[in-house]
């Protein structure tokens, strides 16, 4: 298993558009090879941004290799890069993928 | 849903001990209020560490709370400071806690 994250460095008073963007946003991901979930997160805010990522989780990390080179990635990324959405950040995302090593289940 | 998760920046070379000490724990988990599932995981390498993370799914986060002021807690943690433990690591552990904003299942 493989969680790909994002980490988003708001800009202070650009959280309900940057909320507002991904919860209005389409998902091109649910029936992609080896997707299992994604979730939304927000996290700690820090001085000059709050810290939010996007969680997925992946069946193995080739799957997601596999999706970051297909038409559906481009056409999520679409609007990634445009000066309006650039606008909500303090720096570019940071990305951080990550295997799984073990799992421990509620008994 | 909640997420928590600490950032472990383990040095080069100390990444087998790092995870035979995580991989061979008590785990006394399985059984609290609110807890869900629990991955450790691998990330990204940096010029001076590997990057791990503990990643934890909890109800809401205020089980998670509650957790962190119990007996349960307080055994998971025992070892924690120890020097021998703190020799794998290049600095002290990165909380970071984690709301659910959004959650997209597969199809």
């Amino acid at each position: 298993m493989f969680i790909a994250m994002n980490r988003f460095r708001v800009a202070p008073g650009a959280e309900a558009d940057f909320e507002h963007m991904w919860l209005t946003r389409d998902v091109y991901l649910r029936t992609v090879p080896g997707f299992e979930s994604f979730q939304l997160l927000r996290g700690p805010a820090g001085e000059d941004h709050v810290l939010y990522a996007s969680h997925t989780v992946w069946a193995t990390k080739a799957a997601f290799e596999d999706w970051t080179r297909s038409q559906s990635f481009r056409d999520a990324h679409r609007n990634a890069g445009q000066a309006t959405t650039r606008s909500l950040y303090n720096g570019p995302p940071q990305f951080e993928g990550f295997e799984v090593l073990q799992t421990v289940d509620r008994e």
